[in-house]
């Protein structure tokens, strides 16, 4: 940890700004092995943060978690044809068990749709046995070319949930649920402002019918897939035999769904929120919501300022709170290196602050003067709520009115090859794969959904011109 | 889930009995790849019950989680001579990755020293970064020919401990502080006495310098295994080159740890408590520690027991609670299902309670009339909490018994082979290989562990009859 060394601007090199981030901040290091990486304490324990947001979201709507094999036989992939086709490049293949060749290969689970279906067809005999609502933790393997930390690893760590239904209805309902869990959980606890929409049929997951995503802005204005939600239908239900008894006795093939939502999203909260300091955290989802730097310069005004220190971790128990007693650096290495690591709020406390009975208050979204107070200690407890709470909803409105500002609505195909040089296009879309190509050939933007929210009426495609009855995103993405 | 059919009892097949449970609790079931298993949503609720036992106690023993990759050089194995021995033949090694053969074959990790001391030698420089402390929940594979859910499975679900510390003593008060904690976890969580106690050399973790395990008594007397604590002394420090400068500016050798405990637990915790009826969970882990059965026969009892059930769902909001409404099955068949699942209480409420402002309360650790009583609905949470207390200490209590009772000191080694055929052996031993090694052949029965707590004073050993310092158990084991 070299907090000193300073990063560089976001503006000078925005890529390398988020390498460097990573490491400096102790989020991840790389691995050994190419594209793996190591999720360190720190970047562990915003994700466990995450998870509890997403995890009593899904016990909320009724999701249990269970465990699912991570080897799964090479033939059961290539039951649903457009599955197969989709993750067959990106396998990694066990060839060899306990010292001898395997009969048939094992992939390492890219995703587990099929081993659970397979497992699905086992358990559901009836309609009684429907829904089944199971969502797992765990990781999952891709041999992706071009990595990034938390972005894309070949080993990466999700949640995937796999449900089973009756009917058409009640699948599509439960994928749009979980839309709104993976939307409201993105607002609300990351402070990320996300759009939630529709995938094109080429943007769609290998296999679904309907694939729906939650996309966000990045600090550099590149859109960032932050969690997606599919609709199968009945065709992996069809591919594993998933049937059940209906109600008037009839054997029916089960409509399933499946949603996941990984690591991925350490890195948009690094690149929504950050700044040319470092990280800066959303408070409900930081593993420190609030550090105490203790400021003295002798024994006797270390005692002094300590019984304070001691007495102010007793008043904000309810927070997630650091000490940093660290005596080998200095106060002012000590600020560097949390706002590196984007705590939300810092409180320094030194000898006058003794006498005064007051502290220093220094919020991290507000770098400098702007965010710096001194407030009475007595009502810390209620300050620092008040305050974590203003930092959670500006960073949100921060957050939104760049996207906003970055966000054009080109009005030929000319300007729209301009603006999504630097943003987000919103316009009007026939939907016809063609179109959607040619922007990207010409400028390496894909769209990235259609809204669900949709502003009614007609209008023309940007693109060819003719009739369009969606508006839709294009953006450069991760 | 079809609980009239009745398990074998325990006394005619306990291996049959313990099959057949796993499977018809919906703990867990057998995966399409050969020793592989699916662990089902009752019993992975079981697992994050012991998980969030032992995460508290590592957190409140300064411990952090991180999660470092699933694949691993094939060369990191190599490095420490008796870990290669003892893994390479348990090996699953992908060879292919993105459709490519590779140039070093990856291993699919069977633990993690190897590759979280590559990481440690990265990160640990000074005395300064000591200790880490770090803990890892996840997933590994180890190639195993006989398997059996839960007990010993290809991939199976656990928590590694890694630890690195500047000097011998701290390495090896860690080591002992997370027995203790496991220790502490069994008995309180799980109501499974352990013995604490040191493996002999033979039994010893491939690589380490000592290995200490927590050992319980199943409920056919054999042994199990529960749990591991190991000191590496600096033998892994010097394989990955893990050093630091100490208070001197002398490069040191650190001196690691590693601890692990695995859904084996699962396992114990049937083969502890289980009885011919089915599971029996400790209320501190059961997903479900409180069942309501409503009884009714007709719309408008239906409606006079349901008002009551409401009512008494939010008074027991502090439990997990689980009311079993299904109208498609009898409340026997209820019952019977509930007491395959091992949930420690059941209440029943029919009219003639709602009538009398009763409740019938049925405890899973007494069947039969012993465990039922009939308590006033006013003051039932205070009645719950104590029965689950009485329950889950009871449960500690007859398992204790049980051990004590099939735990034999024999006086010669005649008697030590009788007791070996169905109990624990508690005798003098020399610590020699040779003795233990006849011991194994004469009764297939190893040396458990040599427990922390010693009479003290010599005797001799009950295999050679030469002077033994200390007591070990011998035991047939899983």
């Amino acid at each position: 940890m070299t907090p000193t060394d300073k990063l560089p601007s976001r503006q000078e090199n925005f890529s390398e700004w988020y390498n460097q981030l990573v490491l400096k901040a102790e989020l991840a290091d790389y691995a050994p092995v190419r594209g793996c990486m190591v999720v360190r304490p720190y970047g562990w324990a915003l994700w466990e943060n995450i998870q509890q947001a997403l995890d009593s979201r899904f016990k909320a709507t009724g999701h249990v978690n269970a465990a699912f094999p991570l080897l799964i036989p090479m033939s059961f992939l290539e039951k649903e044809r457009e599955h197969v086709e989709g993750f067959s490049p990106e396998l990694a293949v066990v060839t060899i068990g306990g010292g001898e060749k395997l009969e048939e290969p094992l992939i390492v689970r890219p995703t587990s749709e099929t081993i659970i279906g397979y497992m699905y067809s086992k358990w559901i005999k009836s309609y009684r046995d429907l829904p089944v609502l199971i969502n797992q933790w765990g990781n999952v393997v891709r041999w992706e070319m071009r990595t990034r930390l938390f972005l894309r690893t070949l080993e990466f760590y999700w949640q995937e949930g796999h449900t089973a239904h009756a009917t058409s209805d009640e699948a599509m309902e439960e994928t749009l649920r979980m839309l709104g869990v993976y939307a409201d959980m993105a607002i609300k606890e990351a402070a990320i402002p996300v759009v939630q929409g529709v995938k094109s049929d080429k943007e769609r997951f290998a296999g679904a019918v309907q694939s729906y995503t939650i996309e966000a802005m990045m600090g550099d204005t590149r859109a960032l897939q932050a969690g997606t939600s599919h609709f199968f239908g009945q065709k992996f239900a069809q591919a594993f035999d998933i049937q059940f008894l209906d109600w008037n006795n009839q054997m029916q093939y089960a409509w399933t769904t499946s949603w996941g939502l990984s690591t991925r999203m350490v890195g948009a909260i690094i690149m929504t929120h950050g700044d040319d300091q470092g990280l800066v955290l959303p408070p409900n989802l930081a593993p420190y919501q609030v550090v105490i730097v203790p400021i003295y310069k002798d024994e006797d005004e270390r005692h002094r300022v300590m019984e304070v220190v001691d007495r102010l971790r007793q008043e904000l128990g309810a927070y997630r709170l650091k000490i940093d007693d660290r005596t080998e650096v200095t106060p002012g290495f000590k600020f560097n290196d949390w706002e590196m690591r984007g705590v939300p709020l810092r409180l320094e406390i030194g000898p006058k602050d003794v006498e005064k009975g007051s502290v220093a208050l220094a919020r991290r979204d507000l770098p400098g003067r702007a965010g710096k107070s001194f407030v009475p200690q007595a009502g810390l407890a209620q300050q620092v709520q008040e305050t974590l709470d203003s930092i959670q909803s500006s960073l949100f409105e921060r957050a939104l009115k760049f996207r906003q500002a970055n966000t054009f609505e080109p009005g030929d195909y000319a300007e729209l090859q301009q603006v999504l040089q630097d943003g987000w296009a919103y316009v009007w879309w026939c939907q016809k794969p063609e179109c959607e190509a040619r922007i990207k050939e010409d400028t390496r933007a894909t769209s990235r959904c259609i809204p669900l929210e949709q502003p009614g009426g007609k209008g023309k495609c940007v693109v060819c011109g003719e009739a369009a009855s969606v508006k839709a995103y294009f953006a450069r993405a991760y």
